[in-house]
């Protein structure tokens, strides 16, 4: 019978979740019981291109150890920001990948990411169309900013939101113990799309209100507005809790740290930023001159396994197995996604879509799960938020800290 | 029988664990059956003033309640940040809070807090005895920097060293993914004592290393050997994780941003720092050129109930019992101390110290448990830290989020 070999790449930014899915994959290929060998790309497309690859079938040919990925943060393959260019751009980079692809005698390429990630397996899925090659690809989707088109939800935003939603009642807590009136600012990562910093209304509980307002990029940011909100809470209560995304913009679509020294941009010419916190720390000061602090969330809301969701890291790893189920079923070019069937009781299913249709396009909060004052959420959003944050992942400790996979083969040349 | 009734009262920074010995207490004071009544300060030492008390003995008359108490972050009586005036210039507040206790028919008073709580606690002992009142007073340490003399270690701080080795260890995943060059510069509370950026080498394991380098306010910031140190690290490794205490001051005894836009002064005077990561990261990127980034982990580290240490809250637990039977035995003026048996088995007792020597002195890192380059810390550190992060703290969860005790009366007039 002729050999079967697939691989398996991640790409973009970590999540807590990116590494349940890999588990997932890797599960099912052992589980059908088609292939020989299971590689994993290190460090992307980019590093497949510098022949760095292992094999990953030995490695977790059983059960605890699939179950410790799954329960491990970031990527254990490593990642890469590579925008892969056009065919027309550069055929050389295409003839390289898929001589190694043919070398290896590649029968299905997995590829786990975000916008971008589906980009290339978009590429990668025409070019081989181009060229006859029957290599299948498929995507794997993950971010926490849950923007991703065509899907309900995405892997990886359930984890994030859980971590948003368990430190901002925490901050309330903390924010609670002084008698002065206070302003506290966090601010949460979503550089287009609100999903996450939507997700700290989730937060709210009988003994606590906050967020007391809630800021997000899918409507405009208006200054008076937002000092006058402000300016409203304080009649009822001293301390007041304020979620606000980066990425919140002004009337003229600017973003609100733009001048601000902290402003980056990354590989793909996104801005980076690190600074509306601070932007609107100083502004709340100057009108209040009240104790007003800005907590940045930061990387953390990416990576805190210790309290990731137990259904997003089911569902992650889920999506994983029927990434296999739809390759073998002969497939290619295709997104996984999530539909959900009912709110109550949660249920959702896989399935897929032509992931040409979803690349490079951004799913926003619909306006309707806004409130007319631009400053909370909906019931709507609440409905939709809630069943993604349930369940606690019961970790191994050992020395007091969680125990996760070994990731020594990141730091090799 | 002649009525016996008690104050307890919450003062200075909320930690994670001060609930938890305000539970000690309420249990202890129930289980002696000696009280009727025990009160609790609102808002501290400050909002007894205002007359704002609560009756604590009926709300937690059982084990349920207790233990939701000891597992809530922040302080259920609120705080303040009170400095009280010294009896010789303001003897009218003495006078009004010993009406106060005489009113009550209090007998004796705990006061859980840091060190300006205990000067607090010094002061009002020391008045008692110069008016002969028999009101006993007692001092409970807290805080995360565990920086009090006299106690082995303070309550509160296992836990904020908890999250802060769990986060690193997550961010050391988080900056592993990628195959670049990059500096990530994590800022950790502690204003003159190292404590809980020490805390942050218990996130090393066998596969990562993480934190890579730990700068130390006990010892002088050299920004040669700064530079250096990253310089001798990038020989050997592409991502560097630096642990850096907010509080890390020049060979001239200046904080390194004290000229920082964000410099800021609490009520007591003391600087609050909040730009140390950023003054390094804009250090770094000069010299180096490469991926910088600075995280702060900001007032999570003393909050984050949902990855507290079980260690950490069983003793501040029984620390708060072990102050009602200190004052049962007729002491006062004293402040509750630890001391350390044993290392390996792990094993400590409770005492008591005369709080009048320990008020206002600070407990730093000893130079011996600091390496010869100043950027590390010795095995005698990891031993002495480890048991301080053992155990994790099993939670209720509802909605997805954990279950806190009721905080209601904090929002009251």
């Amino acid at each position: 019978m002729k050999k079967r070999n697939c691989f398996i790449g991640q790409s973009g930014g970590p999540t807590t979740a990116i590494n349940a899915s890999l588990a997932g994959i890797i599960a099912e290929c052992i589980d059908t019981k088609q292939f020989d060998h299971v590689y994993g790309m290190i460090n992307g497309i980019k590093g497949l291109l510098e022949d760095k690859y292992m094999d990953l079938a030995e490695m977790f040919d059983n059960e605890e150890a699939i179950k410790e990925l799954k329960c491990s943060p970031a990527m254990y393959l490593g990642s890469c920001r590579y925008k892969l260019p056009t065919y027309e751009d550069d055929a050389q980079t295409y003839i390289s990948l898929f001589q190694t692809f043919e070398k290896l005698e590649i029968t299905d390429v997995y590829y786990i990411g975000g916008n971008d990630s589906m980009d290339t397996v978009a590429k990668l899925s025409t070019y081989a169309k181009i060229i006859k090659s029957p290599i299948r690809f498929i995507g794997i989707p993950k971010t926490i900013d849950n923007d991703l088109m065509g899907t309900d939800h995405t892997p990886g935003f359930g984890s994030a939101a859980k971590y948003v939603a368990t430190s901002m009642l925490e901050v309330a807590y903390d924010s609670s113990i002084y008698k002065l009136n206070s302003v506290t600012i966090v601010e949460i990562m979503g550089r287009n799309a609100g999903w996450l910093t939507a997700a700290s209304a989730l937060a709210r509980t009988q003994y606590s209100d906050a967020p007391d307002l809630i800021y997000l990029p899918e409507v405009p940011f208006i200054k008076e507005n937002f000092l006058n909100d402000i300016r409203e809470v304080f009649k009822k209560k001293r301390s007041i809790i304020i979620a606000v995304s980066e990425g919140i913009k002004t009337e003229n679509g600017e973003f609100l740290d733009s001048d601000s020294k902290y402003a980056k941009r990354d590989a793909f010419g996104h801005i980076l930023h690190s600074g509306t916190g601070k932007v609107l720390e100083t502004m709340v000061y100057k009108e209040f001159k009240c104790k007003v602090r800005s907590i940045e969330l930061n990387v953390l809301q990416r990576c805190a396994m210790h309290i990731a969701s137990q259904v997003d890291l089911d569902e992650s790893f889920e999506i994983g197995r029927y990434a296999v189920k739809t390759s073998m079923a002969g497939k290619t070019g295709m997104m996984m996604v999530f539909n959900r069937i009912n709110n109550n009781p949660y249920t959702i299913e896989c399935d897929y879509k032509d992931v040409s249709t979803i690349a490079n396009l951004e799913q926003r909060i619909p306006i309707e799960w806004i409130n007319k004052d631009h400053n909370d959420i909906t019931q709507a959003l609440y409905d939709y938020l809630y069943p993604l944050i349930q369940g606690e992942v019961p970790l191994s400790y050992k020395n007091g800290i969680p125990e996760y996979v070994n990731i020594n083969h990141l730091k090799q040349d």
